[in-house]
């Protein structure tokens, strides 16, 4: 019966995955077990993280963790478990997260006195070590950042995208002014996520403000980054919230002033998490599997020699390569000699690697290589001599491809509207649609019960057109800027 | 009353520390406290790890990471939550567990059909899935790890070294041999933790095997390394297990050999965690705080340039220093100026900064410096000239002096025991015991009851002595080899 199995899993191997058009949802999950990445855990709504999609967590980690320490922030962890008490305090935080918490009523063999939550997001344990921290205005801003688990329970989970556990980065500031919070907020929206989304995972992001129902519950603003997905939907890829003073009061957190008067701090939190993996793979991967940006991409460079024994001479020359690359790049040959080099292409287009590098017994006589594109499948014959320079500008533009290529599907989708029947229809189409909205919360509702879209966030850089402008939902009067909308993960 | 706190403050910061004969366990507290590396969260047995003790541990993450990983681990992530019934698969292991289990029974707003279980180490959880990713034995051995948070609920919570919730690695492997686990279980153990502990924490470590009351609840053999601490109490620093196929019967991970038959793999597990802070802390610190070996400090050298103002030329000299140092070390100039120098000596002190570089009026015409070793607080004057490799050999010297020291320390503690009166004034006395021992667990525990100390283990290296040998406690006929007994964290 094992025999079975492994027979099974041999021509699993070599099976294709189905297709965008034909059935997106299970089209992701395909792409991310046959490039192995996770799985769902025997926990109802958890997952687990395997190597492979685990090594692009930790890719992620480290250039963002570098990112936040070039900006003074430091890392710190807090309890896993907050008292419920404690969420109590801050009245739309506990409404907003209430549904989702996993709650510990024993431990130690005892019923606890008082139920503790798993951590949801950690603004109310933190702020209440901040109350202690903080004294006086020299102790601001006071910039910290954990990498943790946190806990949401999930009615309907789906892999990377919506977890009832996941991991994150949730950075928590408190400074002296309103001023200093917001402009801090923008900033590591702007400078860190959205500059960390589009230069390394090739996503381009819209940037804007939440609306106030899909704000963060707790904060004054909250500011998103959008990523839009191959089916039309949006990803909120990052956030960033200016909790002006709301937690602070909650909290108690105050300092004494420079000319010595006792004020609240004024705070942020901010947070990206592994669902950015999830962005990561539904940006870019097509028909035949993963497709990872060079820059995340924890291999880049794989190299096949055709070969049939290990003393085979192809396998030298990888060697040589690997070496002349490996001082760059991060780069693995396939020594496997009882797969078929067509089961290794296979097998490494599946998992995403960015560049196959293949050494056939012609390639040897000519001192070459073939090169073979991820993105493109374009092909081309390179010598070794020149390898490094081709492979350094090969892996570059196939970063620039990438990102370009979600930017013109980006730009092909998106639709300005302005009458309800054409925002239904938009809807249904994909993509995000620009349209006027009255700003009420209720007609937002109505949206979104009618045709699953919701507010996405209001531009930055959204234009005030002149005239008048009406919703295009409900009709009544609208500001100048259009919000835009679309279907989210 | 803010302007009070803030006075008490700075006096607070000149406040000396509790001594260590004085009060011990005092004095550890009061260097974490004067140190800013953690404090006891406002839920019991939970600690909060602050930015100066964070960083501690992730260097130790970063070193220990990149040695897995050269021994071909890949890092994983599986799910903090574990359905009670994993548990229960492996009867010794739930045995072991159960009085130390967080439960959570509520989530997503209903009680849940069965309970989940706040992992308190992940062998179940993982074994789980390993049945489901082996098959054969090509896809042998399995070499895996996770950095996680566990949770074990702690009724006397200790800073670092005892919590209900801490931060650890746990390193799972199944190998097709019990030879091979067991050959696994005991590089990690000395290639990887007892080398890393040494060279780079600077604290000797006994590494040996632990008695059947004291190994993994539903391992074979345990092994451990054991460091000594100050007030002559042992320190489990870091545990590897031979699980043989004891897990993998419970949940049946099995694997089609060379020859098609089907055998159960062979597994072990092994971890070190954040109490190896609590270790170092109590390794090497003093009377007047924390001392770091330099491997392993976040800040290596400060540089405090005596001055009144920001145009002070002293700060132009620290800048220079701090450029040619900062190449190959890490090096923090304090440009604060509303505190004097000595405050400023007394703080760096306090937090362990291995080395302090003072630069004032006489040095700048001399063109030198004054060095301050934190260990043995010698100083010395270097020309700018020759700082670099002046402070490369005086790190490099504080390294091996507080390795060298703790290995005095250990050596002078040592007794070999042959009488229980004699035992039982060696445990008052601290450090380690050498005796023979009949190995039987209820003689183990009567010992514990009467003294407090337990076996922490029998070395690799014990001596098989000649002659006939008899327990130091009951009297029966022991083996030729002392186990090592003492009290323990």
């Amino acid at each position: 019966m094992k025999i079975d199995q492994q027979e099974q899993k041999d021509n699993k191997s070599m099976k294709k995955i189905t297709r965008r058009d034909e059935d997106y949802s299970k089209w992701y999950s395909e792409v991310i077990s046959s490039a192995d990445l996770a799985e769902h855990a025997p926990v109802r709504g958890c997952m687990i993280i395997k190597p492979n999609g685990y090594a692009i967590w930790e890719i992620i980690q480290k250039i963002l963790d570098k990112m936040f320490k070039d900006r003074n922030v430091e890392n710190a962890y807090f309890p896993l478990f907050i008292p419920e008490e404690f969420l109590q305090r801050e009245a739309k935080h506990i409404e907003g997260f209430s549904p989702e918490l996993a709650v510990v009523t024993h431990a130690g063999g005892k019923k606890l006195e008082e139920p503790l939550v798993v951590r949801p997001t950690s603004e109310t344990i933190i702020y209440e070590s901040f109350s202690k921290w903080i004294n006086s205005y020299r102790d601001l801003p006071v910039l910290i950042n954990q990498w943790a688990n946190v806990v949401r329970w999930e009615m309907r989970p789906r892999l990377f995208l919506r977890t009832s556990e996941f991991l994150w980065q949730e950075g928590h500031t408190a400074h002296k002014t309103a001023k200093e919070a917001e402009d801090y907020t923008l900033m590591i929206l702007l400078d860190v996520y959205k500059k960390f989304v589009e230069e390394y995972l090739a996503i381009p992001v819209y940037s804007g403000i939440k609306s106030e129902k899909e704000k963060f519950a707790g904060a004054l603003n909250t500011y998103c980054i959008e990523a839009l997905m191959q089916d039309g939907k949006s990803l909120q890829a990052g956030t960033a919230h200016d909790l002006s003073s709301n937690f602070a009061k909650s909290f108690n957190v105050k300092f004494l002033n420079e000319q010595g008067n006792s004020e609240y701090v004024y705070q942020t939190s901010w947070g990206v998490s592994t669902r950015l993996i999830g962005g990561l793979i539904m940006a870019h991967s097509d028909d035949n599997g993963l497709v990872l940006p060079p820059k995340i991409a924890p291999i880049q460079i794989v190299i096949i020699p055709i070969c049939n024994s290990i003393e085979d001479p192809a396998i030298k020359e990888a060697e040589k390569i690997k070496e002349i690359l490996s001082k760059f790049f991060s780069v693995k040959i396939d020594l496997r000699i009882n797969l078929r080099p067509g089961e290794k292409y296979y097998e490494w287009e599946k998992k995403g690697i960015p560049v196959r590098i293949e050494i056939g017994p012609k390639d040897l006589q000519n001192s070459s290589c073939v090169v073979v594109r991820r993105d493109n499948s374009e092909k081309e014959s390179v010598k070794i001599d020149d390898i490094l320079k081709r492979i350094e500008f090969i892996l570059d533009d196939i970063q620039n491809s990438l990102f370009e290529k979600a930017k013109r599907r980006r730009a092909e989708t998106n639709t300005k509207v302005d009458r309800w029947e054409d925002f239904e229809k938009c809807v249904e189409k994909g993509g995000y649609i620009f349209a006027h909205w009255c700003e009420d919360s209720d007609c937002e509702a109505q949206i979104k019960e009618k045709t699953k879209a919701t507010t996405r966030c209001l531009l930055f850089e959204a234009e005030d057109e002149t005239g008048e402008h009406f919703c295009v939902h409900c009709g009544k009067k609208a500001k100048g800027k259009r919000w835009i909308f679309a279907k989210a993960y």
